[in-house]
């Protein structure tokens, strides 16, 4: 999964400005916050005793260890050569039940996106639902340094020149270690508008996909999006999408493929709603309910009724398109 | 605003179960969080670092004193019987600018589905945008008693019975505080399916409509919601609704009103998109662009195009339709 730090990684590859319903999550400054152990503890405590009280009554995780086995992944070291392997303990001592069955979403290229449209819809579950995830997912920048002080508060590296950053080795161990836990039918969305959906170099491609395998993981959905208003740059059988089938079908997985689910479009659709992309109120009307469920009210009392005869003409010329629809499929 | 307290305490009177698309916020348990203090100054210090770090570089505010003041709010107090107003000292410490000119959203007795839409849409603003709201907000149930320790971390007493708790008296006078500061249009959800959309003893009627005022806001826009598929119970202009633009109207404010507009329907629509309540792909195509924008694509590659004659056809219908409601209109 391309996580917060590989989507601010691939911005200037993949331009999501045109998707459409994008949320504005600000970008968090490049640097580790000066609060930085308070808030991961804080959080620690809160999953706990607030967001997932029943996961850990029997079982609770001790914060200040957490805490103690996260930091000392990347404490007094050269912030570009952190070892994922390194975040192994903590991931270990952070991890806990969570169903996953058929409903874990992957994403590539469309990061922001995909977390809102997952924090809302009861459909699915991700890689944020897992503690270790939570804890770090608004500072999602933190770097440590050789010398003293252990962390550094002022500048952390970017990703272009750092592929072995604290924050990006932390990624490849959470996803991978992720991926070992999933079941069922797994879900991952890619961006149609993007030349490259499928990145063969992406976190989905080389972290998660090959610790996914036919037992556990029978099935992967991908779900294909594009933005309102322009015509898919991928679909589902062509370019890289082709790619990700075969190597797919390779480990012995089915593989499906939609586009612009219908789920997800009103999803882009909520901050575009009059966009011609979007679906529309119906032009003709449900016969057995005798009218669309949606109207515009005015609060001076409009209510936009047809006469009788305008009903029947309107379901008249409905009918004969219904008819014409039903005999050509 | 009906807040989180307050839709607990109207969950016995408004059944708000048939509102499709409402997330499931799982309830926090009704005690103190044995974390609280630590919670509370660690998301001040996210909200400040990480959130919105913008806001306050040249004005950081002091988490610890933020508590303190928050705190002698409420502790070594009886918990049925907290002052609003004993909260202001903290509101004026936390307080700090932000843009609500005509984008802030109240609600009435469906706070859970308004929280997830202004959190996505980029639309609104709502009272959790503010420092002294993020703070508490997934820490919605707290209390203190007259004894030792100074907060009760078994059980908080329900709000049944309890007006004057220490999150009620919160509630209120941050309504009242958060309303002084509106400007512009102001918005308001209501739920078009509850037989009491708009409640005089609300929140949004005792604490906030009173403390706008035409000056400062100088409209009020109500989008009433209905439950997916029923038809609404209360409409823009009847029953509560009409009280509420009496009311409105004596302030000598302007009064607007939409039920179910496009925006809000799309968000229902997320996880029931075929429900026929939801807008649909369109039956007759953008004659400008030749064929609709939305497609469904199996990975077989099958592509549903018509034949021209079935594309003339559809056409054809589809302009008698068309000149027929325009004429009609």
């Amino acid at each position: 999964m391309s996580t917060m730090p590989c989507s601010i990684m691939m911005n200037s590859l993949l331009s999501l400005t045109l998707l459409l319903s994008l949320p504005s999550l600000e970008a968090a400054p490049q640097r580790t916050p000066m609060s930085f152990p308070n808030i991961f503890i804080a959080r620690c405590q809160e999953f706990q005793e607030v967001i997932k009280p029943e996961l850990f009554e029997n079982n609770p995780k001790n914060c200040s260890t957490l805490w103690y086995k996260f930091a000392s992944s990347f404490m007094y070291k050269d912030p570009c050569n952190v070892k994922s392997e390194d975040y192994q303990d903590f991931l270990n001592e952070a991890d806990h039940y969570m169903d996953t069955k058929d409903k874990t979403m992957y994403w590539s290229g469309m990061t922001d996106f995909v977390i809102a449209y997952t924090a809302y819809s009861k459909t699915y579950t991700t890689i944020r639902d897992q503690l270790a995830v939570y804890i770090l997912k608004n500072s999602d920048v933190w770097c440590g340094q050789e010398g003293k002080p252990d962390m550094n508060f002022k500048q952390c590296p970017g990703f272009e020149n750092c592929p072995n950053s604290a924050v990006g080795a932390f990624w490849k161990q959470m996803s991978k270690h992720f991926a070992s836990k999933v079941r069922g039918t797994v879900h991952l969305m890619l961006n149609a508008s993007s030349p490259a959906a499928f990145r063969e170099n992406s976190i989905f491609a080389t972290h998660e996909l090959p610790n996914l395998n036919r037992a556990n993981t029978p099935r992967l959905f991908v779900h294909m999006v594009s933005n309102l208003g322009s015509t898919p740059v991928e679909e589902c059988v062509t370019g890289s999408v082709a790619r990700l089938k075969e190597l797919v079908e390779k480990k012995g997985m089915a593989f499906h493929c939609d586009l612009n689910n219908r789920s997800i479009r009103h999803f882009q659709c909520v901050d575009a709603a009059d966009h011609k992309g979007c679906p529309q109120e119906q032009v003709c009307p449900d016969i057995a309910h005798g009218n669309s469920q949606q109207k515009q009210q005015k609060s001076s009392g409009e209510n936009g009724a047809n006469s009788l005869d305008g009903v029947v003409i309107t379901h008249l010329l409905c009918l004969f398109l219904a008819l014409y629809r039903s005999s050509s499929v």
